[in-house]
């Protein structure tokens, strides 16, 4: 059993949800700041508040490491504090650090996030560099040497994505085939050092990969060219990526659907606390029950579209 | 006046060599690690002094953020010192970091690198997500926003860079030459809001580019193809580049080598500490002299590389 595999299961039982903690402080009412001594402290509070009211919804959580570097050394302690309590209450979590870096450098990011202060369960890494870069990462993801998970970029949810991702090549197809074509030999032979061939029903590779939701045509293709790899699907919501779409994702191996800013900053939405938010008197509670509501629909949302797809 | 024209001018006057400090600390010889409290209080005390004694003959720093997350949350208290040590000594320095991530995320990694506790003067970037990830880190490097400078990586000295970056494209190129073409017209862009175009002569873009110094007939042929780019070039040494090819590459607006292990860890090839490696004697002022020694070893190779041009 590795982590990928936990996740794939945490996802069947709680529902394809995965909510990012991208917790920037200015996501928090100046109101409910000030009553912190600092903005760590209050992105701390607000972390273990979202944590313990979206669980019932989530199928995982996600942490993206540069909100936290953005708030320095203090960033990094609620960084590792967050990935504690997500550790303590047992929920699959992925490090959303997109790192890359070649030999002993790359060597050096496997052991920053799969060990020590920053440990996660499964990380994002940038295949760019070339596929040598994945070998350190993939070490800890090999039945023999541990039991983590490691989701590479694929076809991401932004604009730009078409600048390198999507360049057609000489030999046919474009960038993210070519790249496809290596994760799917990769994810592979790591499931068979799992036990895990053929059609890897209910189960998983390791390696997966990050699919964005903001392209229908690309869904449908990408779901079926790589059936068995499991999709970390970031786009829905904020982003303008539909349920639909995420939903087409979910098919075959399935996938987990981030959604960040559109849980955290719930409460700026929330016709219930339009008074609240005018008189400026929100609360933490306030903005802790916007963010379960969103969670919920969240969910609801993904499922039904699963449903009538 | 922008980092980027600060660090070109430090070249020009106290020669290519970039050293970097990759500061594992399985570099440092465990008889001298043991007269430390902890890992992070020895890597410190290496970096203090190695900046100490090798900053003669060094136009600049480069410090591996990954060997510092490595060591958790001590570890990046090190890079902290470690960057404020190099910014009291008024020397440029590089934070190698390769971050590459999208809209509001990219925002906080140019935050987390450009301002606060990790603030750097330079920083290295991955494009592989498209050129809009790249557009937070420019604000930083704009006149009017700042006077940073960042290094795209362009054509990486690893074995794996044919994966990606050397994928040749339907439209012809390979995809590095798209990656290049973009930055050619940003750097220029950049470059204007400085008041510098044409020739650039004795100047240079806040925007530059990694080029490994592995292969000759690349270096050739990317340093005609953006004389006016300042480089960032890796390989030199430890990875197999030559300080001929790397010289090719000092051409025209020039760069910066980099020499990591080739310095940390020239205490292990050093024929006068033969004895005292055998004895298990070292001092911190052996491995140090050691250090400096392949400095300004370097130091030389490279200027008489340049000079054989």
């Amino acid at each position: 059993m590795h982590e990928m595999k936990r996740l794939q299961d945490a996802c069947k039982k709680n529902g394809p949800l995965c909510v990012g903690l991208d917790t920037d402080s200015s996501y928090i009412p100046p109101e409910i700041l000030k009553n912190y001594s600092s903005e760590t402290e209050a992105v701390l509070a607000y972390n273990k508040e979202l944590i313990e009211v979206c669980s019932p919804f989530a199928g995982c959580f996600k942490v993206q490491i540069a909100y936290y570097e953005a708030m320095g050394l203090a960033g990094m302690k609620v960084f590792t504090e967050t990935l504690k309590i997500l550790r303590k209450k047992n929920i699959p979590f992925i490090s959303d650090i997109k790192r890359g870096d070649i030999a002993d450098t790359a060597k050096a990011y496997a052991r920053a996030h799969f060990s020590g202060d920053f440990e996660a369960d499964i990380i994002t890494v940038n295949p760019y560099m070339g596929f040598d870069t994945l070998e350190p990462f993939t070490e800890y993801c090999k039945k023999e040497n541990g039991a983590k998970g490691m989701f590479v970029l694929l076809r991401t949810s932004n604009p730009g994505m078409i600048d390198i991702e999507k360049q057609e090549l000489a030999k046919g197809g474009v960038v993210l085939d070519h790249v496809g074509q290596h994760l799917l030999s990769l994810a592979d032979v790591l499931a068979k050092s799992y036990g895990v061939s053929g059609d890897w029903e209910g189960s998983c590779s390791p390696i997966g990969a990050v699919v964005g939701c903001t392209e229908e045509s690309d869904a449908r293709l990408l779901r079926d060219k790589y059936p068995n790899i499991f999709f970390l699907i970031p786009g829905y919501g904020a982003q303008g990526g539909s349920a639909r779409i995420a939903a087409t994702l979910l098919d075959k191996a399935g996938g987990t659907v981030n959604s960040s800013r559109g849980i955290l900053c719930a409460w700026k939405k929330d016709a219930d606390l339009k008074d609240k938010r005018d008189g400026k008197t929100l609360t933490m509670d306030d903005i802790i029950t916007s963010a379960q509501k969103a969670a919920k629909k969240a969910k609801e949302d993904l499922l039904e579209a699963v449903c009538e797809l």
